[in-house]
């Protein structure tokens, strides 16, 4: 369903542009089913790049390229000298990838740029727009990379070193396609931080589309805690085995795969769980598993949420073990903490959407993103919109022009009230998210994807 | 556990010699863990066939080779003119399958005419062995080949045509090693009946273990009912979606495995229910399943507790039908009904066990035999002797030679009293298991393994 878009200020984005540049960069790798591929670095990537640094040096931009790859477009402020008011997301996309994640919240930092050139607005803190390296982990991992960089999530070396299949490094291809550049990656290394850091994105879930809303603001990215479980039971000839003398690995498996689904229903609507891995061994009709192998993928708004699942999943493996002679084995793989953002990015997109007259709501992010790294050191928010049936990573990721117009323009007014309008006797000071940050803050390293 | 043997009789089977057979049979397509691999008209299938061949003939039987290569190695009676009361099973096994399911059967029938010879008994109505072609099913399908050929389950040229992975068919493979005969190998074309047929089997269950019993007298073999089942939801990122906004296809799913388990537990101990294969689509860690495909396997003594199964596993897919989202598929695949074995001879096996002293149950066999197809046409029993932790079609397949003595013995008697003795005063009528038939008795197709 269509939510309507209202309008309240004179500098308004330009929808039609927004689309036409998203379509343009879709051409870049456009498979046959209306989607992406574009992988990391590729020669894809590269054409991409180049389009969009163009297109930034057409708006006025100076570009910036640092060793991971990551591009910035920067358009000067009235004060050079504070830190940028920042947004952007990336441009590589997954196999079978789609046309607006990431290239979205790129293209929509750009539409700001073009909209403040249209009305001859100046900022006072300087506009950046970013490029992130290797955001989808398709190509290399770990994923997030050029922002894991940056943020001190791992080291440049560690990055640079990832090898793809064909054992192909992250530096061979950056040196591959020309995009390995003179300027510090990491903060820890001298990269600037960033005076706010907002980024537009579809929401890959369903809730916006079923609430009817367009936009959601974003208060940060669930916590996560990953598992690897292993029921072992006897596999055994399906006709002979009488039913009390089995031990049925799937029987014990499913009720706990149920107890994944149950636990996280539990603590609705801040948690998720999901089972999206199974392996049946023999995996043969009429032969009595053995033995079941399946993940467990839990994520909740805080930590403490996630402690009590963590506490209910093993309560649940303890009441299993040893019933109906099976075994089970429970490893935890991951554990991010959830991250919040900067209260103050947060309300002020609330209050930009509320101005706009948007239909919007508070939302967490369930997936991995840019933003979530640079919210470890810089204060950092998020603007979702909705995108069709709630599918992304897939070649029919669709959203509608209304909506990712409403989102820019969303992003443009948070972006102009942070940074401040500079020009004759109503100049604004920036608004900062509050006091300059020296150190990094103490923040979780988020999930992939 | 070692369940006690004891004895009644002085016309005693040799422990001893049979076990030695069992361990030369091994020999050929001895596997490094123990086990055997002889592939159904194998190189391997050859040298066996052979060894047979020649321990028949130095124990005076005469040889039959059907069109289809099953065996007949024949001790003639005084009145040749009856139908042979006869034994046996098969000697091709899994890939990696154990040195017992099926060479018992053969080598427990021969071990009875040694012992018949040794003891100078003669009996009324000729005794035959008979080795069944491709039981396993392994290298060519359909299982349980030979006997079905001659039951009338299926065509001898739907038998001969079948090929394995390499294209080559069994018409071929039986010329390869000589084993096409010139017998007719159906009933219908003129194979011959059988006074009697019984069968010695390792149980491939874990029944007789658990109750400590030596015999399992088998009445019969379960029905079976087969379905695919196909669940489909949407598969989505388990990040962003909520649990209220999901069509989970395995949460969906694993409910259903859990009725397929409580339906049979229902219809305790006279059914069995088993979800053996489980595919799950995209089967991503992070992804929420979007379709979920997999197997029921039901079987039950008696075709009224199959219907009501069949009628349990609609209603719980009809309940879930349209539940959170998700669609279920229910295709039957397979419907075999019970068929149980000729009251008389389970009654005569029963009997031998008795005098013998030896613990016995009743027992029915969940996987299919030659037996099952014989019996299409000729009054039947099988002898089931425990086999160490129910586990069989595998390498660490074992049993032990007391059980496999006390199994034999039961056999050699049920042949004796059923082919009757012949000589001077004493001599006995054989006690066929009633009027001879003319007709197919109306029977089922066994399911396969």
């Amino acid at each position: 369903m269509l939510a309507p878009v209202a309008t309240s200020t004179s500098v308004r984005i330009d929808s039609q542009r927004l689309w036409t540049s998203l379509m343009t960069l879709a051409g870049i790798g456009a498979t046959p089913k209306g989607g992406v591929c574009r992988l990391a670095l590729s020669e894809l990537d590269r054409q991409a790049r180049e389009l969009f640094a163009r297109w930034a040096r057409e708006a006025g931009c100076t570009l910036r390229i640092d060793a991971i790859g990551n591009l910035f477009a920067r358009r000067e402020g009235s004060d050079p000298a504070l830190p940028a008011v920042a947004t952007g997301s990336h441009i590589d996309t997954q196999p079978t990838g789609g046309k607006f994640d990431g290239n979205y919240g790129v293209l929509a930092g750009l539409e700001v740029l073009r909209t403040l050139n249209d009305h001859g607005v100046r900022t006072v803190a300087p506009i950046e727009v970013c490029v992130w390296t290797n955001e989808e982990g398709s190509r290399f991992v770990p994923v997030m990379m050029g922002s894991g960089v940056w943020a001190g999530a791992f080291s440049l070396e560690h990055a640079l070193s990832a090898a793809d299949r064909e054992g192909v490094t992250v530096r061979q291809a950056l040196q591959a396609i020309g995009q390995a550049g003179p300027a510090p990656a990491a903060v820890a290394d001298g990269a600037p931080r960033f005076g706010a850091y907002f980024e537009a994105h579809i929401e890959q879930g369903p809730v916006l589309e079923a609430s009817g809303r367009t936009i959601g603001v974003v208060t940060g990215a669930l916590g996560q805690r990953w598992y690897d479980v292993v029921v072992t039971g006897q596999e055994a000839h399906a006709g002979p085995t009488p039913m009390d003398l089995r031990r049925d690995a799937l029987q014990a498996a499913t009720r706990l795969m149920q107890q994944v689904d149950a636990i996280a229903r539990a603590e609705a609507p801040h948690a998720r769980g999901t089972v999206g891995y199974v392996d049946v061994f023999p995996n043969s009709r009429n032969t009595i598993p053995g033995r079941v192998t399946f993940t467990v993928d839990f994520r909740h708004t805080d930590d403490a949420g996630l402690q009590r699942m963590d506490a209910a999943l093993r309560t649940a493996v303890q009441a299993l073990q040893g019933a109906r002679g099976v075994q089970v084995a429970l490893e935890p793989v991951v554990h991010f903490p959830p991250a919040p953002f900067t209260p103050e990015l947060v309300a002020r997109v609330r209050a930009a959407a509320e101005r706009q007259g948007l239909p919007h709501q508070d939302i967490v992010s369930g997936a991995g993103h840019d933003a979530v790294y640079v919210a470890r050191q810089s204060p950092t928010a998020m603007i979702f919109v909705p995108c069709r049936d709630g599918i992304s990573h897939n070649e029919i990721e669709d959203a509608s022009p209304e909506h990712l117009a409403a989102g820019a323009q969303v992003l443009l007014e948070a972006l102009l009230e942070t940074a401040g309008r500079a020009g004759g006797v109503d100049e604004d000071r920036p608004r900062a998210a509050g006091p300059r940050r020296d150190e990094p803050r103490a923040a979780p390293q988020p999930g992939g994807g």
